[in-house]
């Protein structure tokens, strides 16, 4: 048996090579959505595969399990925080659930899932559910299986799939939080419904033209903190953030010169998710010291940064005489209160991606919901479209016109990527409680918003979160950093305080 | 002892493979000079030197020795150019190269070329030969013991490092063509440097806008034939072009809105390049049948479209309106017959990337008989200064006020690169004959090309040249597409008609 220092090593050489492997497949995605010529889908595609496959079989390969078996003793005689343990641990967490896949499961799941999203583009196309009905039902089914193979301790098969994506997550938490929020937000809104107060939204919609539109959202993500010497920022079809590996991480946007907010907003967002891609540690990349704990926790950078920080009186009052100044024309006669309210305009609709910062919750709650009893069988793919339409009306008081804006509008389904949404809204309860934590430690954030000073923000963020890479899980991140587990109420606290000043309520 | 046709596939399946992965590699080499930002420098070095050992692993490993193996009987019962022949023949041809090669003649290789460059950067910055010395005297000398290690049938250590741009070819037959060539180039460029008539170069540096100067490049090759629903084209400090596979074959160019020749031209040549890309029969991608033949022979196509058609008369009846749509007033004033005099000006210059087209090939003879004369050791590395300078003046009359611009000027020996020179001129070469060839077959091209119709003359590259892949070797397919052995012929009349027009000489 070799010794477990030794081992250890080798663990981490390979380990470094098989992200080397993925950061290349991170490269191959990227170009695809900003670059490659349309004739290149083919062979891309190809090269695609070929290095997911050997990433798998080099992630999943016995040698694996002999590296991780002769290292295991390091376990037993350092902290759980050390940098040895935290790799040896995640490691293993991966390896072992990648391991309890049959080969056959894998390869059925992912052709379902390539076959199930184009039959979903082509059924959110026609709004024509039964079109997608027999691959929900066969994704579900699969996801069933994929569950009971993994297992989950709390004996609830949905962790078993929430853990792809918030390990240390559990359904039964989150339950007792959207339990706590769902509510407040429901009459939250409906009291702002109410409200003879509107916001003047038909400001966003004037001419911002596109260069310009860069223009300031690239002075503004350069002040509040993406390094574009390590970064770029290009147009796709949907924005996104991928990084390369350290010194490289890449986000994109779109530009519609009728919308203010569609760009600007999206870019803080993948500029949130960017920073804590360049704030990881860049001499543990490849190892889960070096890598982001999970969805929720990324997403709740992103969310950080659009929503407590670029939605707020303070951001823009560094921000707005540098919009005047590139649009000129489109904010004349637009007051700091006018331009304030227009952005924190809340309004029920229909569609998650276009959702204000406090309906979206509610859309998450009911994928949750739904999700859930889909897999517990206590909602059968037929009766979906019906269940989302009551959920719609009971939480936002609308009815989708079609399914195309009801069930059929999100892609994650259809490539069987069950778990996912929670990590959406758990991403805004931890923006909240970092947010709140934050103020705590550093006092006036609002006078340094207000004068552009973004870095003690920043650096907060880098101590707490980006430096720990995956020392910690998501549920003790937010404690350490936030002193209480995760809750409701700093989030709940956060939209209350903006509709009572915009909506009086 | 497998099937021979088993084997075959599996051979074919493993090449597959092995080109995925180069051409990952190229994808990555493309982002890195065009799009990648500063800092990520340093991880995109580990991804190239892992991609690459992979491919070369893969490519040497003895599996191939065991395909090739099983698969070399169907030699023996197909015509030599059957795909399955050409395709076992030329990979154990490139097999049988890699494996003469010790893995630590390699490696030493490999660094010295890392390292030898740095050197020759610095050196060059500074004009300083002796910095750049010792990196060449090692060189030199891993190039001989690396052509001692593969040998060639000519017993010529020359041959075995041509070998790997232009197989098929040898030094000897290289040098009957360039002692025909030399003394007929000396003479007629003292006769125009003689010559009363001097060309209006100074419209050349007028202002020509960058956008302008682009829109006019993509429309000339789209024109010509490049297809951009299956290519780019992007700005980078070095035009160059690169295949990332079927249906995506990128050229880059860099704009200078002084100069109209250094953008346009370089497109030209690069889409020459593209084109050749994309004609490869992309059905047999990834083996020799789908791959191009030599650099000798991919350079005739860039050769061809940038000078034989892209200089001619008849392109430009074509083209020049469009310009002077482009530029208005940069062109007022300029006549056809200046326009034509300016872009073909035929003067001795110090480097060799700015030379025009008839001087440019005694700067490539001036290397090949220098990298000869480095490897048989009748010129040694510290005497390299005087011979280059000796060189310059008895062939172009000119004498290198410093290295810099004398024999530290090019990159290619710093990175080992000998026996690459001679392919410039026998792309010059080729490109004459082959055009000479399909005049002869198409009859009035030149009313083609002022029509702006191109798609005959590529027609015939695509048959002739790029259907082929490897099938023939460079001098066979010129044999066969010619009627004729490489000659010195076709491109002196070419020039020799051009100086005769232009400088009544």
């Amino acid at each position: 048996m070799a010794d477990p220092r030794t081992s250890y090593d080798a663990l981490l050489a390979e380990l470094r090579e098989i992200a080397l492997l993925s950061s290349v497949g991170s490269l191959l995605r990227w170009d695809e959505q900003t670059q490659m010529p349309p004739k290149g889908g083919g062979h891309r595609a190809e090269q695609v595969s070929l290095i997911a496959r050997l990433f798998h079989e080099r992630l999943t390969s016995p040698r694996m399990g002999e590296f991780l078996d002769g290292a295991g003793e390091l376990l037993a005689t350092l902290p759980p925080d050390a940098d040895e343990a935290v790799n040896v641990r995640e490691v293993r967490r991966e390896y072992e659930r990648q391991r309890k896949l049959p080969a056959a499961l894998v390869e059925e799941l992912s052709k379902t899932s390539v076959l199930g999203q184009q039959a979903w583009a082509e059924a959110r196309a026609k709004s024509d559910f039964s079109m997608f009905r027999p691959w929900l039902e066969k994704t579900v089914e699969l996801k069933r299986q994929e569950a009971a193979c993994i297992g989950a301790k709390s004996g609830d098969p949905y962790d078993a799939l929430l853990d792809e994506y918030e390990p240390g997550e559990s359904a039964s938490n989150i339950e007792r939080v959207f339990e706590e929020l769902r509510p407040a937000l429901v009459e939250l809104i409906r009291a702002i419904g109410k409200s003879p107060r509107k916001a003047p939204i038909e400001i966003l919609s004037r001419h911002y033209p596109a260069s310009a539109q860069e223009k300031l959202a690239r002075e503004a993500v350069t002040r509040i903190g993406f390094d574009f010497t390590g970064g770029r920022l290009d147009a796709s079809v949907h924005p996104f953030c991928q990084t390369i590996g350290p010194g490289d991480t890449r986000m994109t946007t779109r530009y519609d010169e009728q919308n203010f907010g569609d760009a600007f907003f999206s870019v803080l967002h993948e500029a949130g998710h960017g920073m804590y891609f360049q704030g990881l540690p860049s001499e543990h990349f490849g190892t889960p010291r070096g890598d982001y704990v999970s969805s929720g926790i990324h997403e709740s950078q992103s969310r950080l940064w659009e929503n407590l920080v670029g939605r707020s009186r303070a951001f823009w009052r560094w921000c707005l005489p540098r919009a005047r100044t590139e649009f000129g024309q489109a904010l004349s006669g637009v007051s700091d209160d006018d331009w304030h309210f227009a952005i924190n305009d809340v309004r029920p609709s229909l569609i998650r991606t276009d959702a204000d910062e406090t309906t979206y919750n509610l859309h998450v709650m009911l994928r949750f919901e739904l999700e859930r009893a889909l897999l517990s069988g206590s909602v059968s793919p037929a009766d979906l479209p019906a269940a989302w339409n009551d959920r719609m009306r009971d939480y936002l008081g609308l009815t989708p016109p079609d399914d195309a804006q009801g069930c059929l509008q999100d892609i994650h389904w259809s490539s069987g990527a069950f778990g996912y949404f929670p990590t959406y809204t758990l991403g805004n309860l931890y923006a909240a409680q970092f947010f709140d934590a934050a103020r705590r430690d550093l006092g006036d954030l609002d006078s340094q918003f207000a004068a552009g000073e973004f870095n003690p923000l920043l650096g907060w963020l880098r101590r707490n979160i980006h430096a720990h890479g995956k020392r910690y899980s998501g549920p003790q991140l937010v404690e350490q950093a936030s002193g209480e587990p995760l809750s409701a109420r700093p989030l709940l606290g956060h939209l209350r305080r903006s509709a009572a000043e915009l909506y009086g309520v």
